[in-house]
């Protein structure tokens, strides 16, 4: 899919003097483009089964954190931290979503540390109206393309690497 | 991770009245968040390790697809498929990255099509030099924490669906 390749077949030949470059083998390679595909393919066909709802995905997300946080409500920092965003694109996206009546976004009275973006009660009944079709397309482009043995294995095989990379952003 | 999740707890309760939602099993819905965590996590890593060198993931997908296309250039209305994004953003990036030195926008004689992006000799001097680094990258957050059993049955599982989501995307 034409994705950030590791190993451009034109680079492979070249290698820094001071130390050997690991480029990946075949079989790895094969593996990591077909990871970059359904990674980045899947993102964008829930994206677009998400348009006819109005919402793209990071919409989405945003509904959903907000809808498990307590007080369906969370502080902008660590809401642009939990969606992986920058402070000023956050920014952005919560005044689109305000515009559309899915968030607010407001000042907690005797916390200093900033702004609040709040759930809307339209909001939540948009994001109960759009998870049914949502976890429907999940299903068919996805989890349903798995057996329930494979979803063990690559489960077991995904969690360690989460984990790894939840502790990188933790560290930021 | 806080990414789209499929069935929000607090909305799993609720089912459309015309047909039963088919939400996620505790099961499916575990790998389907370690698929996000690792699919978005990973994406923002590689994508710090990138900053150093002044490319942005996209800037680095850019050139890679670039550099493996023949003359080293694209048409952007191909680029843009390629890389999956419109075309307005992607000719805001082009634009960046021209700026940069590292991409060159053409209207190609005799070819009525329209505009090629161009990787230039620049551009390739760059990739070149931050392919090494970008393996490494690939490798310590990605690929050697699988075992090569594990690399075969993910590689396996995930093509079939790769293939899937290729098919959908060619239709649009």
């Amino acid at each position: 899919m034409d994705t950030p390749a590791d190993t451009p077949a034109a680079v492979s030949s070249s290698s820094s003097p001071e130390e050997e470059t690991p480029w990946l083998s075949a079989k790895e390679q094969q593996f990591w483009r077909a990871h970059l595909e359904v990674s980045h393919l899947l993102d964008y066909q829930l994206g677009r089964e998400l348009q006819p709802h109005g919402l793209a995905n990071n919409d989405y997300e945003i509904l959903v954190v907000l809808s498990e946080s307590p007080d369906r409500r969370m502080r902008m920092t660590d809401l642009a931290t939990a969606t992986l965003q920058s402070k000023s694109r956050l920014s952005h996206q919560i005044t689109r979503m305000e515009t559309a009546g899915l968030v607010l976004r407001q000042e907690c009275p005797g916390d200093r540390r900033g702004l609040y973006a709040h759930l809307t009660e339209q909001g939540w009944e948009i994001l109960q109206k759009v998870a049914p079709d949502h976890v429907r397309s999940v299903r068919h482009h996805f989890i349903d393309r798995f057996t329930p043995e494979q979803i063990e294995t690559l489960h077991a095989a995904l969690a360690p690497v989460a984990e790894h990379l939840r502790s990188l952003r933790g560290r930021s």
